[in-house]
């Protein structure tokens, strides 16, 4: 299943997963590294994908009932001290603004030592602690119950090791913040959110996950409950691609956001948060990526037919544009995927292979190329980047342009199920659930290589879990940690097979997921 | 023309324009001050507002050839050493990140002194600088220019007195940064943006406003030349809601920006930046509230048609909510200024009353309230936002429920309309231009006085000016400062009346807009 590395279509250095990661964030114009460590540029065309992902995702998180609001990019750092445990799992790394004004020293640019701050600004790793102030104000009554909001915003979480959209110091994302009157409601709007991300995953992006409650070792710091969706990338590994928190009355106990119920009492209310971010559009290059570049599922690509003229510098020029102008026109006015068709006609100035294969690399479903033979003709060439190939050739189709401009919408909906039949194929046929001790795991895993050498590909596996707690849960990390694994999730989904827990031999409770992960 | 603040409609302390500004902020749900010092919380309605102003303006940007992108939020300080005029400008308040770690000393947390940065990070106040270094690395010919990029987003300057939206030490915004082969191209870039402003403002926000260009002394730091829309607020005082910028060669030479031209030489590119803000939401307050709340242009309201069901725990609560729901429905499938309708039925558990007026209060361009004798005589009964009272009456009216669906569209068109014909009435009969001696002037604006005292309503002066420039202009800027007083913009329309510059007496080569200003 591991993709073929060895035909070089891409530029630059893919010997290894890692390498052709890199490659194609370059290649197709998603992001750079900037010179402010760890964080990144996402340039126009990556930006442009990350636009399309929010809509769609923003659409479902309003249809769910939030709204939109915004709270303070700066935290006080008494704020952190509020919640014990939240604090021990976000303390260790974040941008602290200590001052609030430079000098100019001798002509040279200083932080002047008397704008230090009285208490020092941490830059907002996660929003719970300045979004759990608010609400403590805003909510009184049961009537105020539940309160949805939803923030999209930048935060900042101080990362060693980097790499573009999987771990960056800064990223964009949305954070779900809500508060209820009992667990039971709290709880439901938990797993509410957990599917409005699996379907977004899959409907949108394309992208197959398994949705699942986290093992306690893997909560957030808080929480009651955590769960995710997990994704399977094509070296193998694990992307945990959404997380949706139960957070019992931890935090307001911490923050005091109370109630008055019906019946009079003061109450603590029920909180969760959840939320998804520019990660995703890494998740989106391992999923759907290939030798040649990006593949764009249609539902978030900026531009889902790019047309490219061949200009020849001869009187024919003017044809042959007029002829896709008014193809992109007449593309533009159709509706794909629910939304209006996005045709672009590249008149830029460049030779027109050169354009072609920047669509291929940049992920384009639908590539077109229009010259004087179609435009005499009335007939539309294209390529499917889903199916650029055919062996070595690059596969090319032709069509009258009336037939093209009414087969549009459907054919983009023939990509993006295609490209999640693939993906789905292989997230299904890569989990083994047939392992049945700890040495046979070790053994499949092999040992753990570092992963710039170039992994093997292994796959996920399923098996029996007793759910240990504590020291023994403790110990079961430690051995997955030698092998470089990690517990993913305890799929919601369960085959309701039993057996010894792989772990501890006692009786299994449910299945747990163990993978490498991202 | 001032604002009759006598009736107390709204509750709260009125007695002033700050306090009936205050008080609109707050009644109308827009936003509040957060605990950290200067910055706001935006609440779901005025969020709502912005996502909307967000929606419109950003199809403009595009629709002039413009695409997304996303730069770090930090600046290293050395970046900020490169452009001497721009740091003078800007170097004085910016929160500034120096370390990137917390630590628990004795259970309590702190700064890590050992997590010093070697460099300090400065937030974001503008990011012409980290732009342009990527523009210095993406642009190598002139194939690559024009380079048109825009970003969305939070920036931070320390501001020692803030107010909501108007000034605070977080904003959002978006700034566009862009670079071109030649002056004539980057100065038509900026009048170009300027123009995107000046019908992004009149025709969406309904707040007429005079595009002008900044005399120097009020220019962008570092820039060329600078443009302004301005605003007239209900107190007379100018909004600056939007610049546009030309910064010549300036910001290219210091960050070597550079491309090769056509005839193979290497040359400096010429570069734009353009903004506006959530100032804007601010600037929408004070040209269309009344003593009643927020009045919104249909096209920014989150909600143009609220349904408010009259319930009294009754049996035929069930038919008015269906009724309701179904009105809602029809008004969604209508399509109004462009869009799709935005109607919503408010369905909360408060009196139907106070659910009226929190609507009137937040703007909601109309309010139906449909009740059981409404929905027996399948009628509707609304009350226009834009025209509330009759006296010190409700005005409300009647209309057949399928007639008021139909008219819906055009109803929300004519309030569009007269919001903007009221704001422009107002703006063009406050504007004096006989005015013709710096003594004139000081008796017409009179004492400066403390604006929490309740400023009295002056309006602007247009003015002849002779374009005075160096410490000429500086002593000009001294007069108005003692009279609270700036100059705001060479409007672009003249109208060629010449006559003595009203400062130095010399020939007018122009006129310049003079008001007190936010």
């Amino acid at each position: 299943m591991q993709r073929a590395l060895s035909v070089s279509r891409m530029t630059g250095n893919r010997s290894t997963f890692p390498d052709w990661y890199q490659a194609i964030t370059r290649e197709a114009d998603l992001a750079e590294v900037s010179p402010v460590r760890g964080c990144m540029i996402i340039k126009p065309w990556g930006y442009g994908i990350w636009e399309e992902m929010q809509r769609d995702l923003d659409r479902r998180i309003k249809e769910t009932g939030h709204v939109n609001a915004y709270f303070p990019l700066f935290i006080p750092l008494s704020f952190f001290a509020k919640e014990a445990e939240h604090v021990e799992g976000f303390a260790k790394e974040m941008a602290v603004v200590t001052h609030h004004r430079l000098k100019s020293v001798d002509g040279k640019l200083e932080v002047d030592p008397e704008a230090k701050l009285e208490e020092p600004l941490v830059v907002r790793p996660t929003s719970e602690t300045i979004i759990g102030d608010a609400f403590q104000r805003w909510i009184q009554s049961h009537r105020d119950l539940p309160l949805l909001i939803n923030q999209w915003a930048n935060v900042v979480r101080w990362e060693m090791r980097t790499r573009l959209f999987l771990r960056t110091t800064e990223f964009l994302w949305q954070e779900g913040h809500t508060a209820h009157a009992d667990a039971e409601d709290a709880r439901a709007e938990t797993m509410r959110m957990l599917e409005v991300y699996r379907a977004f995953s899959e409907q949108t992006l394309a992208m197959p996950v398994i949705a699942g409650e986290k093992p306690e070792n893997e909560r957030f710091p808080g929480a009651v409950a955590t769960f995710s969706i997990e994704a399977m990338m094509q070296d193998g590994k694990a992307l945990q691609a959404g997380t949706s928190h139960y957070l019992g009355q931890n935090f307001a106990r911490a923050q005091n956001i109370r109630f008055q119920s019906a019946s009079g009492e003061l109450e603590y209310c029920h909180t969760t948060s959840w939320g998804v971010s520019t990660r995703l559009v890494g998740g989106v290059v391992m999923t759907h990526g290939d030798d040649d570049g990006l593949r764009l599922p249609p539902a978030i690509a900026p531009r889902q037919v790019v047309i490219v003229p061949m200009l020849r510098d001869r009187p024919e020029d003017a044809e042959v544009l007029a002829y896709g102008e008014a193809l992109a026109k007449a593309l533009n006015a159709q509706t794909a995927l629910g939304d209006r068709l996005r045709a672009l006609l590249d008149t830029r100035g460049m030779r027109s292979a050169d354009k072609r294969w920047e669509w291929v690399r940049r992920g384009a479903p639908i590539i077109v190329e229009v010259g004087p033979r179609d435009a005499g003709a009335g007939q539309v060439t294209f390529m499917r980047r889903d199916a650029l190939r055919d062996g070595e050739k690059i596969a090319s189709q032709v069509m009258p342009r009336e037939a093209f401009v009414g087969a549009a919408p459907a054919l983009l909906a023939e990509i993006q199920a295609r490209l999640f039949a693939e993906a789905k194929a292989m997230l299904d046929g890569n989990i083994r659930s047939d392992i049945r001790s700890f040495d046979d795991l070790a053994e499949h895993f092999g040992a753990a290589v570092d992963e710039d050498e170039g992994a093997a590909f292994k796959g996920w596996v399923r098996a029996p879990w007793s759910r240990p707690t504590g020291a023994e849960l403790e110990a079961v990390e430690e051995r997955l940690k030698a092998l470089k694994l990690t517990l993913r999730n305890i799929p919601l989904a369960q085959s309701g097979a039993g057996g010894p827990c792989l772990f501890t031999g006692k009786p299994a409770v449910e299945e747990v997921l163990i993978a490498r992960a991202y």
